[in-house]
């Protein structure tokens, strides 16, 4: 399973110990558990943007790149703000590269503590519709083509808002 | 159902139209479905304050007072920043009065399309702990009593930042 993942990201072409943990100097570390699940995409101003290693559904998570917050009050104001935009923002791309039929946002973080925010695509067409799906079908590891193809996508909406993992 | 919905109203000593459909003068109407569902607790700057009418969780929704939006993106910017200083505000209240192990954060709307964002507080010892609780139990509607002790706690750790319903 380790291996699976890593396999994923070294299919995008990056090393994945920078990819998985890399912190911004503020004493973030990306929780081990949200790293084994998903894909590295990029950073914005406040958040590490992953795709969740599910292809069932577009499923993408933001992850403020601050230590030690579990809940959106915790927050400081400033970062607050910049979450809901990231938020916005990604959603924005989420919607016009997979038009799906509703996003669904939302934190949960009752297995992992971090502070992380689901953005998910959902379709009338998918497995578990209109139910909310997280636990409801297995997990279906990417291809790493696909993988690849949907970071690209994603890069591209994005656009120079997107950086790089320090 | 309607008719206990009904009486849940009453119990708190204000008139149900008012309460349940109210609009700001700006065109929104509060979604049938959402009226039918929740208790009103009253409103903030930018968002109506529900209960959910669901007694086996703490379980709030915040609805942004906006005609036609479905998607947080949708919000204009000054609107993000209210929804989110709305949750920050109301996550805290519910913290601070349920003591919750996790509070759990979401914007679905797979059923019901008006944007709306449930703030639920939740417990190690909560029916279907960790899963997410959406759709998992049956609804356990509130006795008048305890309703408004809820409310009646909620406006009180909100203090002067809740108005009553236009």
């Amino acid at each position: 399973m380790t291996r699976h993942v890593h396999d994923m990201r070294t299919g995008f072409g990056e090393p994945p110990i920078s990819v998985a943990n890399g912190g911004g100097g503020s004493g973030f570390v990306l929780n081990r558990e949200l790293a084994a699940d998903t894909l590295s995409i990029g950073r914005l101003e406040l958040c590490r943007l992953l795709l969740m290693n599910d292809a069932t559904y577009p499923w993408f998570i933001l992850v403020p790149e601050r230590p030690g917050i579990r809940e959106i009050f915790e927050l400081e104001s400033g970062d607050r703000l910049s979450l809901i935009n990231e938020i916005a923002q990604v959603s924005k791309a989420v919607g016009e590269i997979f038009d799906p039929d509703k996003l669904n946002v939302a934190a949960i973080g009752n297995l992992v503590p971090q502070l992380h925010v689901h953005i998910v695509a959902r379709f009338h067409s998918d497995p578990v519709w209109p139910m909310p799906m997280w636990g409801r079908t297995p997990r279906y590891p990417y291809k790493a083509a696909a993988a690849a193809a949907v970071r690209g996508q994603v890069r591209q909406h994005l656009g120079g808002a997107l950086l790089e993992i320090a």
